[in-house]
């Protein structure tokens, strides 16, 4: 259901998922004074240290379900795996931000690449995979090399394998569990760039600058803003954030990711959520993603996604964090640490933007 | 006691006090890392919505202020009339910052302005009162306009009246309650000002640059940077605000209150604590007054406290907050709300922060 009205200073949002994501967005709520209620399986989260109250429990455990929708004024999430069926249950009782249906398009990858190109934008060329005789159907039409990813379910690099002039496909199909999949065709690319746009209720929009991405070992390292492309591109791919988020009636801030190359922009897959690609907002705006997601789904005005200067955001995993007193020490530079105990190697621990005044 | 080493991400600081300070400690806490657990006798508190752990006690509570002692890594406070004997609690059982010495010389403004006055630094003339017979003759001594103040736990221009030419000072000295007192006489001066400074265990000074105050009410309405001084008036002040910071042996943020006037500078008082005309660097630096404090009682480094925009915050009381909305869609303007449910006249519900780029 839609929110019936702005909710003002006091409301609670009841966040689902209790990471990083979780805990930025509690703390750009309690500074517009909103209170969160953060709703997870996983016991001493991120998140759970910055907010009022926390439900810990499944999401399939519909009492628990109940009496969290009870205590909150809209409901949002910081992951896009939260259960389709957990979704619906808030149907009719509490405003739900981003939609279901944004959910839904997000978790499956035909889905999503087949919806993205149903608005005339270029994807990868793309085949849907169901078992090992369309597997081969599917590689001699799109080549080698090409993705074999699940359907559902994966993210940094998790459930896919690459399919290579050598790849047995039995044994790539069987790699990934032999789940419903998807092949996607390789496409040569330049950069990597991601649009975060917020979309409000009323169908306003607010799109921030465009940052160019690198990634190591599938994860995101770096985030640069400005990419080093040109402003048409930039523009045409703040468009295609804007028509992304318009077409599925979107509510909340979406992260975009992007391939620039030789045949122009294309769009890869986008996140119902605040995105990691984002977080040097948090230091080179006056609005963080965290505070515009919370405008957006609260019924506030979005705030001016305009920068104040350039920045490099670089992520912080597994031991990089325990070399905070050095990084503290940076002039100009915001750190940013998660609250997380154990630093399993690859592990998002935190992350540190580095400024320079912009130019101009 | 002194911090004994740097405290680490996970580490979790002690705050008394649960209002706006305090929780914006905790959110500048949380970005670093860091828990907080909060101390206070007042149920639902601001501060208590964004902190993993919070207890509900009076200052003179000797068991729960020793088992929250145990629970903390440091100890700092958010209001400088903390009682001495809290404060003499936590020696030898756990670090305190600002000390005690800060807290002492803070509460009471005898020895606040002879403390000043003693560093060579210009003071408004002053006199101790303790009966109607001290204070005529103080009266005759400074003359009149003079003001009167209790010595002890006046804040917002409570516990004091002025002595004007027809004020019978019997009155007035009932109307501070006969309490032990202090005669201010009265200065002229151009504009109010105030250095936030910040001192880390190691002696490691970072100053703000100087926002000009403007008071309604005897509450602070605006702070404004730059503040309409020459360089070497800013110059001046941040010096003393460095030289009072050394003298203290202080560790922490310090608000330091100073007066601009024909005769040059004057300071009219200290606070040993993150002070509302600071709030501008929440928007304007990339450290903010809070996060800055949190690093300097930590034993981290002290982040740049250089600015990237002019600012004017301008303080929301009471009703103020009800046009949230409004100040919401404000272009680059940084809102904050401190998550109070009643908003009694001139009670401090939020801050805003306009922006205007930096020049040159």
């Amino acid at each position: 259901m839609r929110l019936q009205r702005p909710l003002p200073p006091g409301s609670t949002i009841g966040i689902l998922g209790s990471g990083q994501l979780g805990r930025m967005t509690a703390l750009a709520a309690a500074r517009l004074g909103l209170g969160c209620h953060i709703y997870a399986p996983e016991r001493n989260s991120p998140a759970f240290q910055v907010a009022a109250a926390h439900t810990v429990s499944t999401y399939d455990d519909l009492a628990a379900l109940a009496r969290f929708a009870r205590t909150v004024d809209v409901v949002t999430y910081e992951f896009e795996n939260v259960p389709a069926a957990t979704a619906a249950f808030f149907e009719g009782k509490v405003a739900l931000a981003p939609g279901a249906r944004a959910l839904a398009v997000a978790q499956d990858r035909v889905d999503e690449k087949s919806f993205i190109a149903s608005l005339g934008i270029t994807v990868a060329p793309f085949a849907a995979v169901t078992d090992e005789e369309n597997l081969a159907m599917a590689v001699a039409k799109l080549g080698r090399p090409a993705i074999l990813k699940t359907r559902r379910l994966g993210y940094d690099g998790k459930g896919q394998v690459k399919i290579d002039t050598a790849t047995d496909l039995a044994a790539a199909f069987a790699a990934i569990g032999k789940a419903p999949a998807i092949l996607e065709g390789y496409v040569s690319f330049d950069k990597e760039i991601s649009v975060i746009a917020a979309r409000g209720w009323d169908g306003e929009v607010a799109v921030y600058d465009v940052p160019e991405n690198v990634h190591r070992h599938h994860i995101l390292h770096t985030s640069t803003v400005p990419a080093r492309i040109s402003a048409a591109i930039t523009e045409e791919a703040r468009e295609l954030g804007r028509r992304i988020a318009a077409a599925l009636d979107y509510v909340g801030v979406i992260g975009v990711e992007m391939f620039v190359g030789a045949q122009g922009l294309l769009v890869n897959e986008f996140a119902p959520r605040v995105h990691n690609s984002g977080h040097w907002t948090m230091d080179a705006c006056l609005v963080s993603q965290f505070e515009q997601h919370v405008r957006a789904i609260c019924g506030w005005p979005l705030g001016d996604p305009s920068r104040h200067s350039d920045a490099v955001m670089t992520n912080l995993l597994g031991d990089d964090a325990a070399l905070w007193a050095r990084l503290a020490a940076e002039p100009y530079a915001g750190l940013h640490l998660y609250g997380k105990t154990e630093a399993r190697p690859g592990r998002k621990m935190g992350h540190i933007n580095r400024l320079t005044p912009r130019q101009g």
